[in-house]
């Protein structure tokens, strides 16, 4: 399109975006409106995009990390003929697909947005795996505000891109100067975001964002610069176009008052309809098809740290499928993931100590079709909470991986220890959660996870175990194992990693003094096995959970959770777990001083047995 | 300290890190070697401290951001005769407070360190509220390794620093090449740490961090700079001094393999004793006398959101305690934290959108004895959740108020909405979660909340609520509220904020249908009224909760914990809770949709009272 063209196609998606949000009663239309020019020559001269065909692999990427500027978008979808008019108007109404923040409900929507600064990250990952793996040559465009650029991941994102060169990456600033509340850090200062994007290895350019040929230009620029990421940085006016909120304060995040009068100041309803450029053929590419799977094997017996049968696991599963990819946060070696990176480095992703990145960029490679493993400390994955929150509006399908789980880990004290995970991973939505106790177990798991569907968590330790399941056991995600059982059971220990040991040292011990304890190995937390909760329940009436984790939220509730929902509680339930702040010690102090240790469960057990026997 | 005495204060610090680490058979004295001359200088001549008087508003402040380098803090301890040999010995044992990451159980620590990239952001709370509160003439000194400038948080903090002109911080960077598992980043390239700085308005100088006279001329540089923070770039070398180890891959996070032999290569040990300089005589001031505190009332029967009656009840808090401080996130208009701006803008810190550098700022100034609360939107905190889980460890004092809970903030979507926020908080040692219903509740409860210790979570809603409380009403911590109940109560009803007015507005329909139900406000999270409960479960043996937030660590989770740890439960316990997820609709849609409305907590019971009279 030319300038006159395109000037009237940006008015065109104010227009909409204006009526849009006045339909709704409820919106971001001046932060629409800012950004129409750019967007306007982005979708007619630049996108290449078949949306017929969402996963085309030659596709062009266009993420709206300025997830409120919806009505925007919306509009673009509206002038490409991909919805019509009366799904437009369903706009934030209950059962839409088109909600105040794009989620992947819209074929053409890779990511969820809305949580600000997250778009430039998940598009890093994308850059990332199609420079590294896929080797097809579309671009990354991503739509960013100004007032997100204060988010520390919009940097780990920066520096990543920067250092990687990601020439197919282009972040466009919509800089409107206002944000939420009021002028951002920087106003007007473009050079404030342009100076510190280039110490990062960016290339940028400046531009008024409601000049179209300067627009087009600098798409042009963008697409032409090699070895960086380019940043285009465009100074433009929130509300845009309508004199009663154009630059004004107070105008953020609500419709219009006269949508009819700004609609005519806009020069009124247009049709303009684009056809937007298609993607270049690609060849059909069958996927790879799977190698048998050559999981490690690991001798009854012997004691293995799990995070080593993971690391194991994970690199017998690059070899199988070809689209597991590994994402490290500068602790491969302790994590044992730096095992997989030692056998396919090209798909072993080093994203140094930027968690958020690091599970944004699982989260961008997931929607190319890979099956990631995001691995650090599990403490440090709180780092990530918020994208892992919304990786669940994304509808994501990924595995996160967190080891140096608990109390266990020992001297190192509690800044490493994740004692929180459990309750974290538990509560996002459509979650998988498991943690095995031994290297066999931990290698089905791992095995297990690959074809699960969203976010699926594995929780590894530090220290060994014994290795009390043969390689061949089964271990159904939602299941447990009964690993002591008798008809004379009086009370049931549950267990999951380390505690499940705990849990049978105990019970050892409380056969020797007349107590018969059922011991349940409950590695799968999310689902949790009900049928098996509940016969134990019927059987002994007495259970007793142990986890090193904080009391809320982990293996205690999940079993409590099980009774809450209708099924017969028993007559007791006790939960065990660190209930005080750790300092240094061996896992074995810790565990004693946390009270989940074997000598702890079977004190408390007696006490119970002949509480409830009186 | 002159050349000569300082290079020997160095290697006393490098012998004793290599020792002690020995000693404890873990630790890590290679990333203590590098950075040994950079903190002999700083020890012998420039910190001003007042070992003997942590609390003195004078002392300077130093942060070891790189918490792993415990031994050079602690070896720094020794020679300033803050420790004794003796406890320097019970490195990292159990009990001790030499822990292997440094936590205030040392009265010299004023924020526990060890998640990587926290010290920094919390150095700018600190010198954020001494620039703009206190006055002093203090210094900041934050030792960060190279590693951990990946992280986001440490350019949300820079970003700060540099904006703010916090002269009174400096930042020394170790760059000793080598991260945990190889090579960093950046490796030697000091230039490349320099100009993102310096884009972010900082003042840099890079130096060789083992050139003691160009430490002694940097710190003296940063000492003189005025109107911006300054970074000494100091490249090192990790286990610099030992030849078995100096800038060698794989000698993380151990004890060196010879330590005798390291000692005497190091030219054996020293007994040299620092005299710090203490900090200047500060006048005693005395705490300002807390103004009475006239909260804000609200009249019963009218509709307020909760939100807006906190804003006004902490805009009250202000007026009583001169020690309360407010961060926003860069939505004070939404969250209502503006109506503090108004009348206290000078103890009012806008962070923009950075969540962790808002939460670090907050741990920052509760060091230095304010009374934070921090506030954006309920979802957008678990951006800061590592922050929150060290605040714990820091033994921090501080308010954290998440708005927008639950889908009921209606249109946004999910995005928007904190359904996580209960898990994430509740799970934090020692933390106290609070969610009121009405708008004197939430005055009374804000007004509690400031003399409260560790973390305390606060969380209010978007929509306007009945006020169903008269202003006099009173709310302790860990109590509940019995709204409607009688002897023929059959069910009891639990409710959390909205959901406290579902529950009410069922129990009427349930009345005329004949059924009697209990009707308990449960503000109180954790603690939670477990009496209240335990009663309620006697009485109706029947009890449904109701929460807008997801199933899992929220208020169901807290009930059946009661439960779960000794006391009869009940013969049904019912969590009803958001399990979808959802999209855009209107607040009443969106808890129909979720089945925690009136009338699907009215049929819930209608089916349970059937089976139970069955």
């Amino acid at each position: 399109m030319d300038t006159r063209e395109l000037t009237e196609l940006a008015q065109q998606l104010r227009v909409d975006s204006v009526r849009v949000a006045d339909r709704a009663g409820s919106g971001h239309p001046t932060s629409s409106m800012s950004a129409a020019d750019l967007m306007a020559v982005l979708l007619a001269n630049h996108l290449r995009y078949d949306f017929d065909h969402p996963d085309h692999p030659g596709n062009d990427r266009m993420i709206f990390s300025k997830g409120h500027a919806s009505p925007l978008l919306y509009s673009m979808y509206l002038a490409a003929g991909a919805i019509d008019e009366d799904e437009f108007l369903t706009y934030r109404t209950h059962g839409s697909r088109l909600e105040g923040h794009p989620t992947p409900r819209l074929p053409w929507v890779d990511v969820a947005t809305g949580s600000l600064g997250q778009g430039l990250p998940i598009a890093v990952g994308m850059a990332l795996a199609d420079q590294r793996l896929d080797h097809t040559s579309d671009r990354m465009w991503v739509l960013c505000g100004d007032s997100e650029m204060a988010e520390g991941s919009i940097w780990e994102a920066a520096e990543h891109a920067g250092n990687q060169h990601l020439d197919d990456l282009t972040l466009i600033i919509d800089v409107n100067r206002l944000g939420q509340r009021g002028p951002t850090r920087h106003q007007r200062d473009l050079d404030a975001y342009g100076r510190r994007l280039r110490a990062f290895d960016w290339h940028t350019v400046e531009i008024d964002g409601h000049d179209v040929d300067a627009v087009e230009r600098a798409f042009k620029d963008a697409e032409s610069t090699a070895g960086k990421p380019t940043a285009i940085i465009a100074g433009t006016r929130k509300g845009r176009g309508v004199h009663a909120v154009e630059d004004r304060e107070g105008m953020h995040g609500k419709p219009l008052k006269d949508a009819e009068e700004a609609i005519e100041e806009l020069g009124g309803r247009r049709s303009i309809r684009v056809s937007v450029a298609p993607p270049p053929a690609a060849p059909e590419e069958a996927a790879p098809r799977p190698r048998p799977l050559a999981l490690p094997r690991y001798e009854i017996g012997g004691t293995v740290p799990t995070r080593d049968a993971f690391g194991e696991a994970l690199t017998a599963l690059g070899h199988a499928y070809e689209n597991v990819v590994v994402l490290d946060g500068e602790v491969g070696d302790s994590t044992r993931a730096e095992y997989f990176a030692k056998e396919h480095p090209q798909r072993y992703f080093e994203c140094y100590i930027a968690e958020q990145q690091m599970v944004a960029a699982a989260v961008g490679m997931q929607a190319l079709g890979r099956v990631p493993y995001a691995v650090t400390f599990a403490a440090f994955l709180t780092r990530a909470h918020d994208f892992l929150r919304m990786a669940a509006v994304s509808r994501a399908s990924l595995n996160v991986v967190g080891s140096h789980a608990g109390v266990s880990i020992g001297e190192d004290g509690p800044s490493q220890m994740g004692v929180e995970d459990l309750a974290m991973f538990r509560a996002i939505h459509g979650s998988t959660v498991l943690q095995p106790c031994d290297a066999n177990q931990t290698a089905r798991l791992v095995a297990a996870t690959h074809d699960l569907e969203g976010i699926r968590y594995l929780r590894t330790m530090r220290g060994g175990t014994p290795v009390i399941y043969g390689p061949d056991e089964e271990f159904p995600i939602g299941g447990s194992k009964i690993l002591r059982q008798s008809d004379a059971d009086r009370v049931t220990l549950i267990g999951t990693g380390v505690t499940v040991h705990e849990c049978l040292a105990a019970a050892d011990t409380l056969a020797q003094q007349g107590i018969a304890a059922r011991v349940i190995d409950m590695y799968s937390l999310k689902p949790v096995d009900e049928n098996t909760l509940s016969a134990a329940a019927e059987d002994t009436d007495c259970l007793v959970t142990v986890e090193d984790h904080h009391p809320q939220g982990g293996l205690g509730d999940a079993v409590a959770e099980t009774f809450a929902d209708g099924r017969p509680a028993p007559r007791r339930l006790v939960r065990l777990a660190v209930k005080t702040m750790p300092g240094s010690a061996t896992g074995e102090e810790q565990r004693r001083a946390a009270g989940i240790d074997a000598e702890s469960i079977g004190a408390g057990v007696r006490l119970l047995v002949e509480k409830i026997i009186r």
